[in-house]
């Protein structure tokens, strides 16, 4: 059945498979010591201008989130995140798991607010009896978020500068940073996330990869002896290869970015489709990922035809859906769908 | 240069990798909730003559002992394991970082004796303040061990009857398990596994894939809502995919069990000729990895013309090697070795 | 100088401190296998009307926290708590670092709402995508709340139907327990509390001890080896004693409940001074614990005579500071204040 | 019954709880912030001659080994300690709770040898494949050991010649420092071990209080944001006047030494009693625990008259038994004790 479930649905880029298969009988030593582990962090650094940077390759983005997050916190100290954020409602407690507050502050379109952090901190220093409380240690926001916004610019340079005044680290997932990248509506390159934050992870598992998340610690700040803790934290492959070899070719020729583009061309005629037949949306997403209320009984039509994401509640009789576009939609399938809605 | 230095240098069994090829563009859903994943599951039933098996897939050894061990174990449980494990030295602290404590017994070859199981369970119980003391609370073997040795069906039986009458679960680590079952010195076969242990797992990683390990939990014995646990682990792929595809072609037409007889048959060669070349083994290996005392020159020299696995220290002027075949070694690199020792 | 800054100022009860002198010189074992222990354990079980409770005896309200949660909880569960609970805020992530997230909800004077909470059950089983997410595992309420507040019966009865329809316990921080139960305002004894309850605990620290909680798990529901997870947790006091001779002295003579009263008697008066000078309160509290508004200037004046604690700050001008008052307190104390007032 | 079982049958020295008496009115701020934790902290601070050490009072041992351990170590570290150390075996795990390993070494006489703890170090980092490991981040040692015996100022200063040389802390258990202190052989002192120590404690549980123990990080080392640690540890009394004013009493006047002398008098007086009698020691212990062997009837015979601890089974047909002395242990106790055996 036609699907827009998600950007997870089909395998990889025939590319990313390509490299795979090429490179599949070099003999090579394992847990990252493989030349493409090295060679592809160079690319990395390359594409992000950002020649001190820490490269390592994760397998998912749970596991990274909860791999960077509990290594680069001390024992006292906890996460900001916005209620919304992936880490405090989706990720089975991943974070807690390793011993760590995730604080929730509010969402704004899935964002967090960079005046409301710093006045999170302001009061949280302020109060007499901080000391039995949990310190905020680090900052987590998406890019995209949950609902596939962005930080403009200036939110992100902001939310930088209050973590900076508090001496803590910015953290951005980056599960989807391709299609954030590539928005037709975005003022933030990858030079510029690696100038602002102190780490974040370029997406693989849902940008063309069968799996894998590049971490980059913009400022050789990878914590001490990190490859022991990923290998405690069960997140170090043996095969290494997998990892690197994906990530080679997503950063030879611009693969990453190009495909990123595809999707979001993609999702720019989505939009234009629903919008023009009068569907109503949850929020102006600029990415892959777009929310629309649907009347209920509409959806449940609509299900028959095309596979799409149950979101939330919206009320008693609309419920918020979503589709998504990756690198591996089709015109086809976009017209197939405007033949359904 | 040629290398034996371990069962994970080269990716995947060409099979694997056009299996992954072949449903690239099939729209799966994430999770664990693709076709492949049951129709794997099945097969893997079937091979173990275990219908009750809940079988799960995870991605790599470490990951699944911790998700194994610290999901059945209780608060107040602790894992019995040789002093030699590789949960016991080589991962880490995984364990640990989970609450728990591996609590070691004498290795015999790598392996556990039933008797001083028993016997340290006896004590335990005996002991009037064992309620200040870590209860034992599941018996941790590798099949074959970190010396590639094996359990007898005899031995395998003892340890069983120990663990059920104490009522713990026997957990058999089968990282390297296909390089066990096609031994010519087993008495030992896939479905006798599945009926003596409570929980093991069939090694994908070093056995032909890319990566996966599928864990069989033999009884429906599963933990209660065990995928949020993996998922608070970050050892949930959101491409559950390329750890079912994978198995679902290790799986098909034996291609697991053949790919690890050919192993196997390397190995016996491998040992003849080191054998008639007059080396001296560290001890009698009947899988894929070959332990041998080189003296410390010889290592030196040796390792100009090909690579393996330094493992430990002999005496101050002996070390002991790992010689390493797998399911991707070949006759030629067997000879160009007979030509370099 | 005069203070009413929390209701730990003070030692013990002097009935308490000739208890404990009494006893010094009688060998007991240790480890809460003193005589005390049981015969404590026994007068607790008919003062609750509960001869199938297991009582167990703590030292501090923070430890009594984490230990009952994480031993209660399974690997998968969370918390459901106020925003304003103890646990969320003030006890530096005691619960998230034994691995468990505390799911907060809306606050109504310091407590949960039993259709919120029933709310938020509900829609967590509706999500399909609820395996992703935390387990709602058991309810926290405490009683009197931080804001000195009471459930009554109605309420505290609705919570746990509601906790029973899902299978969750319901777990009251009893730290003030004293100051609920003598309240003039409160419908709820010991033993209805025992009766709604799943597992509770007596405050000793804040009404007449050195240090104790006595925890009631109120069916025979202790989690299994709790002694040994009460050592794990460094809580199981050498001498036990300390604790059970202590909560032997409260429920000797019904000690327990007439230092209480004597607190909210001192509550009252103090409250009424309060009002008849036209302070205003910050929320109506029946307990001794009594939050008023304070203009910044006149606080600080205050503050020169006279000790209470800082709790919040109320808008630019003004503060919400506490007086508690305590078993110790004297009507010499409050006439002093009401000359300063 | 006459009892010798341990020297945590009694309760506290009078002077404790006079003190604990004479203070109880005063009303002091909670949390460890009252007057007496100050002035304790700087008796202590004099008693070691550590200027630069800093104080913290904390209620039990294994309460104060986890926080310590857990508070000083890194993710990826562990502790080092004797196979007999209490933490290995009789904490129920406590400290990998907290997620570290305990590293065991072997025990010379309940201690551990310098040079083999030297030999680990250079091993553990010569050892190429160490990333996987557990990096040992602490030893740790107790004094007197759980065999009541002592390390030389020799022994303790190869060990922390060790310490130093890989940059890791030195940490003793002190829960009977005392007994260490004034045994009639040792030649270590009070300041000798802080000058030797980077962390240890001054037991008060075991040594004439209630509870307590005085933890002295002796070179202004304590871990950053420790109270917070300390109170997320669920180890933060309320009421910190109940440890301060305990060490108050135990630090004025030398009590804690003088009391600790008697017990190691009663013990010297015991030991004689046994050796004149015929039995048999298990080994020698200069302080106040002494370790008979016991054949087995004979063990259930005097069991009728007289407490003491099950130690060990020595072989099928005796058993260690331990007889302890304390600062509360009188010349009537002893002469009745000599009238049994």
């Amino acid at each position: 059945m036609l699907s827009f479930e998600s950007d997870y649905i089909m395998g990889a880029h025939p590319e990313v498979l390509r490299r795979l298969t090429e490179t599949n009988f070099e003999p090579l030593p394992g847990y990252g010591s493989d030349i493409y582990t090295e060679s592809t962090a160079k690319k990395i650094r390359e594409a992000c201008k950002c020649p001190d940077a820490d490269v390592h390759f994760l397998t998912g983005g749970t596991q990274t989130n909860s791999v960077i997050i509990s290594t680069m916190l001390q024992n006292y100290e906890g996460v900001i995140a916005a209620t919304t954020g992936h880490i405090s409602g989706h990720e089975a407690g991943a974070i807690e798991a390793t011993g760590h507050k995730v604080i929730t502050l509010p969402e704004h379109n899935g964002k967090l607010d960079a005046d409301e952090v710093k006045s999170y901190l302001d009061t949280f220093y302020a109060d007499a009896n901080h000391t039995h409380m949990v310190f905020p240690g680090m900052v987590y926001i998406s890019h995209p978020t949950e609902y596939g916004t962005l930080y403009s610019k200036h939110e992100l340079t902001r939310l930088a500068e209050v973590c900076r005044h508090y001496d803590i680290p910015l953290f951005m997932d980056g599960a989807r940073l391709g299609y954030g990248l590539m928005s037709y509506q975005t003022d933030l390159s990858l030079p510029d996330i690696a100038a602002l934050c102190d780490v974040f992870y370029i997406g693989g598992t849902k940008v063309g990869a069968l799996c894998g998340e590049a971490v980059v610690f913009t400022h050789n700040n990878a914590p001490r002896h990190f490859l022991t803790m990923v290998k405690q934290h069960g997140a170090l492959l043996a095969k290494g290869r997998l990892n690197s070899v994906q990530f080679d070719a997503l950063f030879t020729d611009d693969l990453y970015f190009k495909i990123s583009r595809h999707a979001i061309d993609m999702a720019e005629q989505l939009k234009d489709m629903f919008r023009q037949k009068g569907y109503k949306f949850f929020l102006e997403s600029p990415t892959n990922q777009q929310f629309i209320i649907l009347e209920n009984e509409q959806m449940q039509k609509l299900s028959e035809q095309v596979r799409f994401s149950f979101w939330e509640k919206y009320d008693d009789t609309h419920t918020v859906v979503r589709f998504a576009t990756a690198w591996s939609t089709t015109q086809e399938q976009l017209d197939e769908l405007k033949a359904i809605i």
